[in-house]
């Protein structure tokens, strides 16, 4: 995993793709949940937003830690993107169950995950709407890509299993950043 | 437009496409925005939330009138999604600048668009995020889609222009919804 600019890390979520959340508990035991339901909130330092639902067992190690690692899976991992969002960190260590692998991070002690292209270690910053709508505001502190990974396509899930794949790209001619 | 069903509104949204948001101001000028920061908050009723920046136009009208629609363009619509993130309700009038056709809604007075294969009627239910994130909560209260493009690929941006057009679709058992 090679660092990777903060100034940029907008271009990996914006587009929507489906993310692996991971966290550590209290008693030091590594979680990670399939999450859809996050956006950006500000380029520069990168902050989003995302919703760990209160019946999710993330939900307390986000809360009690405010730490967590967003990690994006290329196409090649939809397996055990489905794997993870249909077992619960309650019953099962997930990481080992699934077969991927923890990496230590930098900045949270949330792990990394070695198979996915991109990894990013992130502070909750804001809890307001937490009890209400289940919503974090989150600070990106460190970002990593593997180069190894050159040209990796997401999924983006579409209810039910069902994923759609990055397919063709278009440039078009934008003063939008 | 044919109504459909607010139980399946977040299977439009979760996939993180590039949409269209839509307000009326209070002289009744319609404006649309280019809009990627977006996310699903709960299933039902449909809530989700966004970002609109207090740079934008838009920004004081969907403060004041609590009211949007979002509208979900498809890929040959690529070119007018650029032109309204380069272009401001500020100078222009936007739709027919672009060329965007305004439909009226049913429970929102901002207008649907004519070209858009979804359109979501939505009223702001949480400003609390607003003046620190620009983070708008909404909930969905009425839902359009346009028969008449069965299976639209939607654009995700990746930043300066680039977007990712929807590829190809896999579908892997799951218990998610």
């Amino acid at each position: 995993m090679q660092e990777f600019p903060l100034s940029k890390v907008y271009q990996l979520l914006e587009p929507g793709p489906v993310v692996l959340l991971t966290t550590l508990d209290r008693e030091g035991q590594a979680n990670v949940m399939t999450l859809s339901w996050h956006m950006m909130v500000d380029f520069e330092p990168p902050l989003l937003a995302c919703v760990v639902s209160s019946n999710d067992y993330s939900f307390n190690a986000l809360r009690a830690s405010r730490e967590c690692t967003i990690a994006v899976p290329a196409v090649e991992l939809a397996d055990k993107v489905v794997q993870a969002g249909n077992t619960s960190g309650r019953n099962v260590g997930k990481f080992q169950a699934i077969g991927l692998t923890p990496l230590p991070g930098r900045q949270v002690q949330a792990p990394l995950i070695a198979e996915c292209f991109a990894n990013l270690e992130c502070k909750v910053i804001d809890t307001r709407l937490v009890n209400k709508f289940n919503i974090f505001v989150l600070e990106v502190v460190q970002a990593w890509i593997d180069s190894g990974q050159p040209h990796p396509k997401t999924i983006h899930h579409q209810g039910y299993g069902q994923f759609v794949v990055d397919g063709e790209t278009i440039l078009i001619a934008s003063q939008m950043r």
